[in-house]
């Protein structure tokens, strides 16, 4: 992979992660053990769906390592899997990577409880491998879709840090600039976690693709000014009819896209379908806590007392998403996942 | 009125203006001549459409107030003219106040020039005296709009430290407050000078008016979850069908509103409107030193190099305009202004 890794895994078995609450800056913090990696996935120092259904699987893999009876191992299990799912509740892939995790446990429990642990092990790095090529799949079905070099908005961070491979949707966008199919890139900075200018813009500079960072509220002038050909997003949770959970601002670029005649893209694994779900009327959108939203970097960008509504996601409707792209192919609607 | 004045110009004319940028926080400058009054414009220590009037308007009679020929007047009143114009090219009433003041030197040349001095400090105590008139107006006819107690979105700041009187659109919120026909207050944090956290915040505090701070990607959820009646946003220039040029995102919102049958209100006084222009599809927009996206309270928040494109305002075309109140009254679709 090009750039640098948002996490390192290695072969005795230290767990260690890229801070990215302060990316550009290089953190790394290690993670020892399950509760490490809950507090990892709940204060976002990793983030990104796939990501997080990654690095879930390797933490669900240290919580269980020490186990030396079948009954421990299940006891473990189950304290891993609760305490991670409850963790983030809109993307699905944590729910997918934990439920793999636990499959394996259950679909070898009558082997010896070291080689279970062995083939937890090895299912990390294959969710994690799987990852990556999915990633490469998506960007390469993804070229059928430019025409011409085009000018595209992207949102969020759907790179490296959000997968460990290139990424899903910012994938697209460094494969295509390989091949010269790209224009221009515009960055959305993505409020408030600021994932856009800190973490995207990081992942193309590091690229050598030239990108311009824009405020979230910039996409109407943006298109206005016929500035945009293409709006290229990923997704945390996508339902069977192509209702689209992502990162909170994206229905609105949907929305503005649409009434522009832009398109809207959106690219993700499989294993962000959630085929339980027909549509996502009634999915929870997490709520996080509003100092996110009221301090900046330690400084209070509010007065004392200012109260925030920090919604971290936001649902876009089917009808305004014009291909969903996975590592199986290209989606047209209507969709019927 | 209550709360804090943007600036204060005293009887042995001493002008000291609060240093928005550092709001909530008060930091006072002092401007002692016309460069310091271009420069507080131009670098945003004061902003807000009717405002940046105000202020030209004093700084425009420190620049001619030691005239001592009519020459001498003529000469320092152009070059006033022309070093304001060039600050902040969006907003009209910028150019509505100069050539008030403008107005007033050739209207009165035939008199002694200490004389038309004092009737140009007249004219700009009297800029400031209609503005702060003009805002009751407008909160007092848009009382008509609540029918019942209202969950208002609302954007940039549009209060005192936009006007120097209650404000527009703020102005309203407040006046419908103290009525009691609000129920909720959403303040768009407005990216990147924030003056809504900040500034709008700020306000509602000191009028004990409770109020949520949301980023300015949230409002599509909040409409999709039903939680909007209506958006009230204020205008740096409005053209006579209608069309309005304000702060970047408002086009945004007032599309996202139509989508959702939420009502969007425009309030502005009469200075805003341009009845030069049928339309804003030529406006220029100002483009604004992209620093001040790429950098926060001397923070980087993004890559060493990394560029961005910084537009600081855009343009909400009239069919997506439910009313737009001055202090005339309350003007609805087809517009004709």
């Amino acid at each position: 992979m090009d750039g640098y890794s948002p996490f390192i895994f290695n072969d005795n078995d230290e767990f260690r992660v890229i801070d990215q609450r302060f990316l550009p800056k290089l953190c790394e913090v290690k993670l020892n053990n399950i509760d490490d990696t809950c507090q990892a996935i709940k204060n976002m120092v990793v983030r990104g769906a796939p990501l997080i259904g990654i690095v879930a699987a390797f933490g669900y893999y240290l919580a269980i390592k020490n186990a030396t009876s079948i009954e421990e191992l299940h006891l473990l299990s189950e304290h891993a899997y609760s305490c991670l799912i409850a963790q983030r509740p809109t993307a699905v892939n944590l729910k997918w990577a934990i439920d793999s995790q636990k499959r394996v446990i259950e679909e070898n429990a009558f082997l010896p409880v070291e080689k279970i642990i062995k083939k937890v092990r090895a299912n990390a790095f294959g969710i994690y491998e799987n990852q990556k090529q999915c990633d490469e799949q998506i960007a390469r079905h993804a070229t059928c879709l430019f025409d011409k070099r085009l000018r595209i908005l992207t949102h969020c961070n759907t790179g490296s840090f959000a997968t460990g491979g290139i990424g899903t949707a910012l994938g697209i966008i460094k494969y295509a600039a390989k091949m010269d199919l790209v224009d221009e890139v515009y960055v959305d900075e993505t409020r408030p976690y600021l994932q856009g200018s800190r973490i995207t813009a990081f992942e193309l500079s590091n690229e050598r693709i030239e990108y311009k960072i824009v405020t979230d509220n910039t996409c109407g002038i943006l298109m206005m000014k016929n500035m945009i050909d293409c709006v290229i997003v990923g997704a945390d949770r996508i339902a069977k009819n192509g209702d689209v959970a992502n990162k909170v601002g994206t229905y609105c670029l949907a929305l503005m896209a649409k009434a522009h005649n832009v398109k809207f893209y959106v690219a993700a694994p499989e294993s962000t379908i959630d085929r339980i779900l027909d549509d996502l009327n009634s999915i929870e959108i997490e709520v996080r806590d509003s100092n996110e939203v009221l301090n900046f970097n330690g400084v209070d960008i509010a007065p004392k007392g200012a109260r925030a509504m920090y919604f971290a996601f936001d649902i876009t409707p089917n009808k305004l998403i014009d291909a969903i792209i996975t590592e199986k192919g290209i989606m047209l609607p209507p969709f019927e996942l």
